[in-house]
């Protein structure tokens, strides 16, 4: 805009009239045309920010369509109630209250399914609970005179919202019911005081109840039935994909280093970055996972907690990566012939140690030991003898002198101070490798728990199979 | 439980009886007996569990008061809101729904001041809009006819509740608007809804708003008049005290290493993990931080997001961190006569480092520029310069035979494969300054914004000197 004003300002416009000669045009300076300019201004600023804002909306939809699935199906239930309450008969039925089934769906509507069981659960166990203290302090105050009651029913307010809302603080507490606490503290302070002036309270509690199970259920319905989005299923894609993306920075980073080649993508590289900062949304999925039942090759209780385990593994592998990732781009560089030396058992190393990460990702994707991966471990190990000797020999490349440096075109000799990065890069591939090892470990644990989680389910739901083992002993 | 029962079977009891003989004492092994010890196991493991439970609950409060005094604070303005539904009047004038003003309460409160405003202003703000929306919807409805009220107001539902569901995954709109837009779904559906029974639609919203503002403004008041904490404080102490951390580890870490003393606080080596884990927590409260008018030293609009980058910064030092925590824990360890060559430019590097970033620390405690930072930052730059040379004498140090693993006690000089994690660690710990160098950057970057938004607010608030300058022109 002021870049504009300055053209009006700085170019002189000229109009010739009828009697030939020629007038200057001076543009409008008042208040108002400042105004107009300013207005204009902020209203074509605030039009490239609009436009800027629904690009970044669109684009969000198309690259995860799932996201605008969910929003349909929050507009789904939510019509759906709306037609219960259209409806005379249910209306009827549930009373005028409605409205708490559409409060349910509202707020206990979320993008997958185990995040809104948890809710669902959780919301009718605490009202149930809360409804039944509710109406027991309720009673116990209505024995103690009309003086007392207010006092009974505040005083149990206070005290049960206090401890309430610190039993949320709790990790054990707030990992499992923290919103099943809310709903508590929520429903027993409306049902506490409802019941001093409303004396239906039964038919309160009973209304909330009911309105409440049929949002729950609706909210279920949806959630499962219209193409479900699985927190395990999440969790378990997220932990392959993580897996892919660490392989393939750290094969990336040390290719880059050592070929000198900038081809390389450079999102690839930086995949490892997801791997660092995933950590929280692991841990909500986790959570949630462990609410869902069976679907797809996970059962109940799949061991959800490995995972966080492989996620630990997978970050400390990351932080190296980061110290790595820091070597190559440093500002010391390696000599080029130290560089050769260490090339070729360098390469070595990453390649296999990257080709084991993709093995786990595939024996995590496909939730069974995998038959290659104890050959590509001793793969690994044996390139990093290589490197290990490779690192031995570098002595003989090296300058004996410290200031020496005009000696080193004469006798191709390599002063201490440039081996010192190539050194420090192959140490933290040697460290990278040994976190490796951590990682196939507790992937191979999550394989191990998963199968026997497995055959306990297959037990159980083959009743008859143990009945004959029973009859036989 | 087990373990008491075998002792029970293996020992036999004995009894004298009166004619001299003795008789074995069979103990009950009936159904009863294995039902009864089953049961004390079980109550006895509960009971453990339980005290488990409360030790680690009175734990918490007792290592953070604060939580405490948090859950007496939501007490309390349950209370008082109960207080306000017992007076007559001023149940007479907000009618029966005084229950909004309690739910209102209880879904509000939030430990700190940033967290509760948000919300509250979330909460104000999308009623309203959702509630004069719901009412226009209402009115193209009653005016579209009997036969397709239904459908229009079912079909402005789904699409304002997608609409609105949408805008929640976009990033910019869920850090300030995620509350706002739930909030705004639910009040629209009721409204929309409700209107097509109740007639006083008017009244419904006017109750609805009212009553919802007489809940935010208590739960402001309580949170900001008792005991408040503020998210911006909050995130303040948090970064200097992960500051404090990282530099603890870093100098503990080498001198653990330098001086093979296990004496060092185990927990202050590991100072650097909170540093990791802490970014999560570091952008929430950045996010409430922005709701909070001025407080202590901070004015509204402080420069939060600074903190973020601060937090970054941080983060990247403690990747390195973790590199040498791995180096100093590694199997393979530097020749003793290496580790005394480097140790005095070493320990001298990262005493600097870690003095540096205390002093960093202390000048966002005291939010002005250090003094004394360029002078610690040229000091640890010449502790550098030491290391360098400590590094290019270590040549000589050196034996340049690869397999005279027998000659070292005779020359003393060590095989290259003894160097190489002394060798790493020097070049980790200068990765670390540079990176200090730009933690020094950011934090000398968010000292100089907060001086100049104090400059802005000083200004803002002497308008008199404005005029007085006006004058003067």
């Amino acid at each position: 805009m002021a870049s504009g004003k300055e053209l009006c300002e700085g170019v002189e416009w000229r109009i010739r009239v009828v009697d030939g000669s020629s007038e200057v045009l001076v543009p409008p300076t008042g208040l108002a045309r400042k105004v107009w300019l300013r207005t204009k201004g902020l209203i074509s600023g605030l039009g490239m920010k609009v436009r800027m804002f629904l690009k970044q909306a669109w684009d969000m939809g198309a690259n995860d369509p799932r996201k605008v699935i969910h929003c349909i199906k929050v507009g789904l239930a939510l019509t759906i109630v709306s037609l219960v309450y259209f409806m005379r008969p249910l209306y009827d039925g549930v009373g005028g209250n409605a409205m708490w089934a559409i409060m349910t769906v509202v707020v206990v509507f979320e993008p997958t399914v185990g995040a809104t069981l948890y809710k669902c659960l959780n919301r009718v166990c605490a009202t149930c609970l809360a409804g039944f203290l509710a109406v027991g302090v309720h009673w116990i105050a209505s024995q103690s005179g009309d003086r007392f009651e207010p006092f009974v029913v505040g005083a149990s307010i206070f005290i049960l919202a206090s401890i309430a809302t610190f039993s949320r603080f709790i990790p054990s507490v707030k990992s499992m019911f923290d919103y099943g606490a809310m709903i508590f503290i929520l429903t027993f302070s409306i049902v506490a005081i409802s019941g001093y002036r409303v004396d239906k309270l039964f038919d309160l509690a009973h209304q909330r109840i009911s309105t409440i199970i049929i949002g729950t259920s609706l909210c279920i319905l949806v959630i499962m039935l219209v193409c479900p989005i699985w927190s395990g299923q999440e969790l378990h894609s997220l932990t392959v994909r993580n897996m892919d993306k660490l392989s393939d920075s750290l094969d990336g980073c040390v290719r880059q280093y050592f070929t000198n080649s900038n081809g390389e993508d450079d999102q690839k590289l930086q995949g490892y970055k997801c791997v660092l900062s995933s950590k929280a949304s692991e841990e909500s999925m986790a959570n949630f996972a462990r609410w869902e039942p069976s679907h797809g090759r996970f059962n109940f209780r799949h061991p959800w907690k490995q995972y966080l385990k492989i996620g630990a593994s997978m970050r400390s592998c990351a932080y190296c990566i980061e110290a790595l990732n820091s070597c190559i781009n440093s500002e010391n560089q390696a000599a080029e012939s130290i560089k050769k030396h260490l090339s070729t058992s360098c390469l070595k190393v990453s390649s296999s140690s990257s080709s084991a990460i993709k093995e786990l990702a595939e024996s995590v994707k496909k939730m069974n030991k995998s038959p290659t991966i104890d050959l590509l471990v001793e793969e690994m190990n044996s390139a990093l003898e290589e490197l290990h000797n490779d690192l031995k020999s570098l002595s003989h490349l090296l300058n004996p002198s410290t200031t020496a440096e005009n000696q080193i075109s004469a006798t191709g000799l390599v002063p201490f101070m440039e081996i010192i990065p190539a050194v420090t890069l192959a140490s933290i591939l040697i460290e990278i490798s040994v976190r490796i090892e951590a990682l196939v470990g507790s992937v191979e644990e999550l394989v191990k728990e998963s199968e026997m989680k497995d055959k306990i389910v297959a037990k159980e739901e083959k009743p008859e199979g143990t009945m004959k083992a029973l009859q036989r002993v």
